[in-house]
């Protein structure tokens, strides 16, 4: 890949690394317990900290954070409104990356459960069902996905724009439910083990990992109201880049090993499952992540998101192409 | 039960009928699937409505709806602000009590999983496992519990202030999440076949089924910017009337026969659940619900809830204690 000297002076690794410190933070601190009763209930036997313990298991296991990094890069490369211009632009959506990260962790809990997925592994550790038992890992990803929310419309700051929140709100929902997230799951498993069109394909992913990472990425700027003409590119360069991770993650399905990937590569396969590869061969999906890469930096630099303090978008872009796990 | 001239006069039965058939219209409604793309896939054979047909499979099966009459009742109670007088309250909250109802069908599919209480028949009917299969009877329940604040959020009507349709929407998180229902589901389930106090019943109950019903209560003023005293008089009356029904459900679970309750009587007992009737005995619950009445009848007066055209909120107090089924 070639690069540019401001991407080359630029240190995304520690770009990330500052910014994933203070996601982990904020999503330890709203995942923290804050029971009035817990104390007599606890004079009663309970194990009042199960449920927390079993979201935060998931929640706070690590992971690329690629979401959350979306959410915040956008944010950080807009024009926000004028009542924000003075404050911390990553201060102000660390509740709307908290939800984020929530939901994507909610949907592996569900997806690796045994009438899904039935996987014992997830990040090379136990499955949440296999460490909390599957009756808490359901309640634990229910638990998480109505904290989103919560955590979004409580913690948002108060210079935030309500009309804003309510849009970014009513987005996320539109991202997750049956129209996103949960539509793409139930496609996914009724299309396994078909032969079936690209435009099927395009559309599981769209929704299934698609729609969450296009979402993260327009979010951060219409939180902090940018200009339209910003938020329609944010919206696209999300599908992208949702669309290049998929193809990624497709590919090193294929060609990756299990050293690197800390998974077991060649599962898709074997499942006979619809991915990039088994549409366009290795060769053309290569071919297809270039041609996004291009389209990519055109909208970057058209829209005026290149931040020249944090040109996070170009690396974010490059990385979701490039990456090799 | 003693009724006033005004309760006699008025008829609760055609009141609710005619309220719950708008209802289960806009839970119709909401519940279409609107998807652009359907077309192309069901030419790819996807079956693209069994998502939406597992969720109004439980969504849609009736029901008593007694969440959302309470949100009408409430609604109509209150005095609302300038803004919505000349509007139809009813009609104002209706994405409101659909939004709640989609809630509360969500927390039935999940329970009656066969990792939580393994249920094969609810209202008569198999279980939506039992129909759909494990696998989309997780994802229904997910798809609903999302779609109850992205209908909330998309057709609350455009009259609605920001700031009380946003402290609605966290309000039913906090109802629905770890600190209501689904923590009240975690403690049920780890209190079960243990012997426990009425400090924890009262807990497991409050969290469990009270919260939910506690907020549509509050939630049907609190959209329509009700007074703060007459808000939170909603809120106790709900408590009142949440609890109530609980201490209703476990007499009856004693009391009633298989053939009123359309479900089998004594499965509490049986499973060593910790209910009310095992705290106080059967004549101290019954005397614990005529307390309750008296209350809660002294609230209705003094906030100037009881609406002459529609004192519904009576009847529903009086209906949750006297109720056979």
């Amino acid at each position: 890949m070639q690069q540019t000297n401001k991407e080359a002076i630029f240190d995304f690794t520690s770009y990330l690394d500052v910014r994933r410190a203070r996601l982990e933070k904020a999503l330890d601190f709203y995942l923290s317990e804050r029971s009035e009763s817990r104390e007599s209930l606890e004079k009663n036997n309970w194990k009042p900290s199960t449920l927390y313990e079993a979201m935060r298991y998931s929640a706070l296991s690590g992971g690329k954070r690629l979401r959350a990094a979306l959410t915040i890069a956008g944010a950080e490369a807009v024009e926000r409104a004028p009542q924000l211009k003075d404050l911390d632009p990553v201060e102000l959506v660390l509740p709307l990356c908290a939800a984020i990260e929530m939901i994507h962790a909610m949907s592996l809990i569900h997806d690796d459960l045994p009438c899904l997925d039935n996987d014992d592994l997830r990040r090379g550790k136990p499955t949440n069902h296999k460490v909390f038992g599957e009756a808490m890992a359901l309640l634990a990803g229910d638990g998480l996905l109505v904290m989103a929310q919560e955590v979004l419309l409580s913690y948002c700051h108060e210079k935030i724009d309500k009309g804003a929140l309510l849009s970014v709100s009513l987005e996320l929902c539109r991202a997750t439910g049956p129209s996103g997230m949960v539509g793409g799951q139930v496609l996914d498993m009724e299309f396994t083990g078909q032969s079936v069109s690209e435009e099927v394909v395009r559309n599981i992913h769209a929704r299934k990992t698609g729609a969450l990472i296009k979402f993260s990425l327009w979010a951060g700027g219409a939180l902090l109201q940018a200009p339209e003409r910003q938020l329609q590119s944010l919206a696209r360069l999300g599908e992208i880049i949702g669309l290049a991770f998929q193809i990624t993650d497709d590919l090193l399905d294929v060609t990756g090993s299990a050293e690197s990937l800390g998974k077991t590569p060649g599962k898709d396969q074997a499942s006979n499952k619809a991915t990039w590869v088994s549409i366009f061969g290795v060769e053309g999906a290569k071919a297809k992540l270039k041609e996004m890469e291009k389209e990519g930096k055109e909208l970057i630099k058209e829209s005026s998101l290149d931040n020249p303090s944090y040109p996070a978008l170009q690396s974010l872009l490059s990385y979701s192409i490039n990456r090799e796990k």
